[in-house]
């Protein structure tokens, strides 16, 4: 490791400069890879910071796979294989991330289900909808009718990109050209508008255990959908190559429904097979990276995609509300063009009000400051709930997996033969409903874990504090 | 022909009831084919109405196509095939038309055009705008989150399918079922899901000249596009025939651009077509049947057919705003299984807020009050445009056609030698934009006239009546 020199830090905050300096010497190979990295104390010490810095700024660099952390020896820099272009591959990090998800759509009726852990929410926090209609009332009073009432282009209102693109700057530490960005109705339509433009790959790789709609989405573009299975670090990179696709569908941010981050070394990976040919694609869905309840976002593929190979995807559906429809992709600029001559006789899906009115809302930081209030209030949530089912009776034989990166987590527990259906029918007669894991697999082996334990996916967003200490306690007695 | 029984019309007006009993008649062969109907005065004294009544039935008749007049000669019935089930082929008539239209979408900039006929009002009327904000502040005044931030199924929100299937039947005489209509954000995405659904057809029929986004998207999403030419009386079933295709995308009550309506002898024998294969479809694009100027509107192909054959196809884009993005279809019965089969996975592209104004605003009559306000202003631009343009010094040497059907109209010059080219091009330098009926087809010759003259596809919609006679004013050293 080289020199760390504290008065280069302008404002950033301590463990952000120490993140950042660690991070991009190990990208760029002054720290080498496999080379141990001082111990906690040790840089403490030796840069006059306290260790609580030091702790914050090293789990960071785990949590994102730069270094790894090994009991007992103490923490050492990744090997990452080499990006497809290393000038271009410094990632841009930052403190927040854009977007929402895609989730909590039309659900079945659920019976006596009272605490629904197996859906997220059905309907928009009150702070979402409280922004939304204020925006609406806003643009109405004060926009002309020839902003609300004309057809936008087909990307989408130029007001709306702008703001969108600023927003991910200050948020995600993207860079992004606003002029590449596509509004859409929902990630569905935009699914839609990749598979149009990626007809010719013929079929698409998708994360399994994953999001269905994102394949059936898909499937009903004519696409031939493949099912990648997952390890520790993310999309196995074997099955992707061996399954003959040129384009991957990947939530690198915060998987769903396992709730894992894609390493660093996996991310480079990735790239690096998108790089090897001309016409292979990355579709990097970043559905909730808006929503990390800890730490830091992990950087988006899309930032360190030097060879324009990623089309990256967000959404407003977690943050806001599905039911406002408003998503957006960023095209590389490697489809640009093709997007124009292909796609550029389309309509924009999204009204002109509704574009207005959420430019409106991110550049005077309402919306920000929503978010920021909403991941306070999920982080208080989920405290809540993972708490109440440690602290109980069963909290010996459960796990919580993945509880910092989005508003969803994994619940593992020892199977003691019921199985996760069975666990998941017992749940629903306690009143609470639970999704196996194996619930959002298309193949059953790609859910199966190899320590025994049943897998639920936990989606909180739709409880309070106070529900979810209720949902705890009516959990007891299954678990 | 048998006889009428005044006694029997019930609520009707005289010229209706007289206009559904000869239609009924001839439908059903108790007036046979090529058989010569009494003359106007004839009737008007047989039974004893005046002959004003009977020449606005008939005129209904004959722009219908169930009479034809010829010159000199009288009234004929004409020769209709026959329908796939005549027990339910009986249209129902009514005299006003749901939907809009799909056409006034991204515009290029027009340079020193002070009056652009070329495209459509590229903002909503001051009326719709008005409604639109009425109905969205009443909304979220009234509706509580729970219907307003809650994502609504795959085909839309029931209570604005419902109001939807009331106004057709009110306004359309059409009787559709509330759930099998599908709301999409606009009639492309409904394109889009025609074609998702259709896929195995391989290809698909479109009128030429057409809507170029139709096209488009049906190209886009993969199917194979064939172009058929048009006749007097809709698109050239001889073309259809041959062209192999199983789906066919035609504009019946109003054919854009030529402004057309289908004869209700092609429309049969489209049905019949139809009919004649399993897996062969029609889609009705309806878009702006809402907007007839004069007379009744023409019953909608899906009303008379029986084989469920047909995908009804409509837009709020014409009577309200393109910039809002609501547009419907309905599906028959034959497509409502594999819908949900196919394509129930879909998340809704329409924001339920918006869903919601829109029932709103067709529940309390305020959609449909507008309307007829709309249609009565566009109706005095029209007559300000072609009255001026008629009686000018150039009047002798230009026709207007399909000036009632709708808003727009076919301009028909005598052509000097300039050609359609020529002729816009003169128009541009006039501050006029005129776009030549040739640049909406793909195959020169299916626009080509018989008659030697040139023609322009006049869409006055963005014009106000001062407006209007000033650009007539302008076409006068043009034309």
């Amino acid at each position: 490791m080289q020199g760390i020199d504290l008065d280069k830090r302008g404002e950033l905050p301590l463990y952000e400069y120490l993140y950042r300096s660690i991070r991009d010497q190990v990208v760029d190979g002054r720290i080498a890879s496999e080379e141990r990295l001082p111990s906690r104390r040790a840089l403490a010490e030796r840069l006059g910071v306290s260790v609580v810095t030091v702790e914050g700024a090293y789990a960071q660099l785990v949590a994102e796979g730069y270094v790894v952390a090994r009991p007992r020896r103490g923490y050492y820099a990744a090997s990452l294989p080499s990006p497809p272009d290393m000038a271009c591959a410094v990632p841009v990090a930052s403190d927040k991330c854009p977007g929402e998800g895609l989730l909590a759509e039309d659900r079945p009726a659920t019976g006596a289900v009272k605490y629904d852990l197996a859906h997220g929410a059905s309907v928009a926090s009150s702070g979402a909808a409280r922004l939304w209609e204020r925006s609406l009332r806003d643009v109405i009073a004060h926009e002309p009718d020839d902003v609300l009432y004309r057809m936008p282009t087909a990307r989408g209102v130029p007001r709306l990109r702008e703001a969108i693109a600023a927003h991910l700057a200050r948020s995600r530490g993207m860079s992004v050209n606003p002029e590449r960005i596509v509004i859409g109705a929902g990630a569905q339509v935009l699914y839609g508008l990749v598979a149009q433009l990626l007809r010719e790959a013929g079929s698409v790789g998708v994360e399994d255990p994953g999001y269905a709609r994102a394949s059936e989405t898909y499937r009903a573009h004519g696409l031939d959908v493949r099912y990648l299975p997952l390890d520790l670090e993310g999309v196995s990179s074997h099955a992707l190559r061996t399954s003959g696709v040129a384009v991957a569908h990947v939530m690198p941010s915060h998987q769903f429904p396992t709730g894992r981050v894609m390493s660093v070394a996996r991310r480079y990976e990735l790239l690096g097979w998108a790089a090897e040919k001309p016409g292979r694609f990355i579709v990097e869905d970043d559905y909730d990276c808006e929503l990390r309840l800890a730490g830091r976002p992990i950087p988006a593929l899309a930032s360190i995609d030097a060879a324009g190979s990623v089309v990256y995807l967000n959404t407003f559906s977690k943050s806001l509300s599905s039911a406002l429809r408003i998503a957006y992709l960023v095209l590389p600029a490697s489809l640009d063009a093709a997007f124009d001559e292909r796609l550029g006789f389309l309509s924009t899906t999204v009204p002109a009000i509704d574009q207005v009115a959420l430019a409106r809302a991110l550049e005077s930081g309402a919306y920000e400051r929503h978010v920021a209030r909403y991941r306070r209030d999920m982080r208080e949530v989920r405290d809540a709930l993972v708490e109440g089912i440690l602290d109980g009776p069963a909290g010996s034989r459960v796990r919580i997996e993945e509880a910092d990166s989005g508003i969803h987590f994994v619940l593992a527990v020892d199977d003691d033969g019921r199985g996760e259906r069975g666990i998941a029918s017992a749940a629903r007669g306690a009143g609470v409903g639970l999704a196996p894991l194996s619930s959002f697999a298309h193949v059953p082996e790609h859910a199966a874990g190899s320590d025994g334990r049943a897998r639920f996916v936990v989606q909180y967003d739709g409880l309070s504090e106070e529900s979810a200490r209720a949902a705890a306690r009516a959990l007891e007695s299954v678990l």
